[in-house]
């Protein structure tokens, strides 16, 4: 029996702390994975929290996770020992299902195992995510980490990456589309490096000046303040396409104003009840309100080959696993730029426990 | 001075009655038409009885109109007395505007003019729709009918059919869509006949089996009860795109469930706050809500031309127009198949006043 280490919470009111467990044996396909690098999401917080109301505990949180293939198991054959490769936010899935299929596990129609506080398909035991050493995943759900491609900087592709690229790609975001982002943070900030990197032209919609003048930075063309009321109203009508990653639920109209005709709002953070919509706003404007969730592992491949070819990646912010808890109460405060990756060396400074 | 009959509502409370009016003069490139027949739609309800809180009395309801030219300025060079005509929700548009060069009048940045209780563009005179003997237009908003097209039972292709028609060519509606119609009304009726005719597999959405019925010798494939809990159950992810008829506000959850991956329902009745959507069922299936308002001038045009090519009419119940009050407290009730067309003909039977 081999035991692995990581940073869990025992309790929707506790911190996470350091945390043992046994490491899952090699089944036929697995990857064993030594973790390098974890990305911090809303999610992991949300989860550990219990804010979602589906927790069970212990929560070992993280799904941006970059590392290296430790063992495969002989029936594997995609990987090797030594490989850089990542696993974003699921670890399994019915792999038959039309969904599953076509390459979007993340709808599987039987529901996909989730890489943190699911319960395992086999075993029923609840998975554990990136805030440890050491993962276990079977080879479908392992992606490449191509050769130039900074491991570290990596990490957050698998997540606030796939996000807001996959409705970038559905909706064929390019050359002559009008685009906007609304939420400045790890996604939003992706939103913006996206678009610009496909030729888009982009808006930041922002309530600070810094933050647009930061959006500038990441590639954002224009800046548009949200509390400029002349400036909304000037602006109404005139985007074809808003990414929306603000994270928690907000009035939808101001934004969905700003809609061209045909123009869709896709959102990727707010998973709450939204504030009522009036039919007349989607109906006078031929505008659509849209949701996205993560990406299927072929888009996500895709995306990591994207990212290495053009040269893009998340700016970051590396924390050592003990500074976790502080990580949370600053991403409250949106007081990251633009994503927490932990740098999984520091869980060796941890003394040993059982 | 030439006078024209109709009936109008003098007030909110009021129901309509006959009322005389001055014909406007012909302007350049107007056209007169002799109204022969008028479709009756919810929105002329709603605007005789104030209750979108924008009506100017006199109302003067009607925007599902066919007539025959009677004179054309001699500007005009579109039509000449004696064809075969129709108009529909709109009588003029700014016709520079990028939605108006493009052939979405409907959305003119500068605001399309109604058919009634709409200021005239030059006169700012509030306009009077169909439930009239007379109406002039600019020609640019006038139909043709297309030799063949009964006149009678082509009334309501201008407002419940185009408004059914355009989400359906927006969203490339064809063989291999599995399509939903929710509510069988006006509206919903020619979404079943358009869906068919356009060779998807179109099922109707209803709270009755008589209705369901109904729908099938529409051209629908199956039936789905709303109140069957495990028949919707078992429906969920399963349509690409859903025609959400239904008038009033409503709980979009039923429906939003049914979608599959990237599945769209588009709403066209419900001009009204809508009650909270949950972001998770927009973004647990990557699905969306769009609107849809009528459609312009071309699509207006090559949909009546496909209903005269394809044989594909309303059903409708003739009415004479002094029966239009009794109408409406039956459209309430949904007591009609599926649209009444108000036969102007009985207009002549009103005494004359002054």
């Amino acid at each position: 029996m081999t035991m692995a280490k990581g940073y869990a919470a025992q309790a929707a009111d506790a911190p996470l702390e350091p945390f043992h467990f046994e490491r899952r044996a090699l089944r036929p396909g697995d990857v064993a994975i030594d973790i390098l690098y974890c990305g911090v999401c809303h999610s992991d917080m949300h989860t550990a929290r219990n804010e979602w109301h589906n927790s069970r505990y212990p929560v070992l949180p993280g799904h941006e996770i970059v590392g290296r293939v430790a063992a495969v198991h002989p029936d594997a054959v995609k990987y090797k020992a030594g490989d850089m490769v990542a696993v974003g936010c699921m670890v399994d899935s019915c792999q038959q299902c039309r969904e599953c299929t076509a390459g979007y596990e993340q709808h599987c129609l039987r529901g996909a195992t989730l890489t943190y506080n699911s319960p395992d398909r086999v075993t029923s035991d609840i998975t554990f995510g990136g805030y440890s050493d050491h993962i276990v995943v079977r080879e479908e759900f392992v992606l490449r980490v191509p050769d130039g491609l900074d491991p570290m900087r990596a990490a957050p592709l698998l997540c606030a990456g796939i996000t807001t690229w996959s409705p970038l790609v559905r909706y064929k975001i390019g050359p002559g589309t009008r685009m906007a982002v609304a939420g400045l943070g790890g996604l939003g900030h992706m939103g913006v490096k996206f678009g610009a990197a496909l030729g888009a032209h982009v808006t930041m919609i922002t309530t600070s000046p810094e933050k647009g003048e930061d959006a500038r930075r990441l590639g954002a063309d224009e800046v548009l303040l949200s509390t400029d009321r002349e400036a909304m109203k000037a602006a109404r009508s005139s985007f074809n396409f808003i990414l929306n990653t603000i994270p928690v639920a907000h009035d939808l109209h101001p934004y969905l104003q700003l809609l061209a005709r045909e123009g869709n709002m896709v959102l990727v953070g707010a998973i709450e009840p939204l504030p009522p919509i009036h039919g007349g706003m989607l109906i006078g404007g031929d505008r659509s309100i849209a949701g996205s969730a993560i990406g299927g592992i072929p888009l996500t491949q895709s995306m990591l080959d994207f990212c290495a070819e053009k040269n893009i990646l998340p700016d970051c912010e590396v924390i050592p696993i003990q500074a976790i808890n502080e990580a949370y109460e600053r991403m409250l405060k949106s007081d990251v730029k633009y994503r927490f990756v932990i740098d999984m060396a520091s869980l060796a400074q941890e003394k040993a426990a059982a």
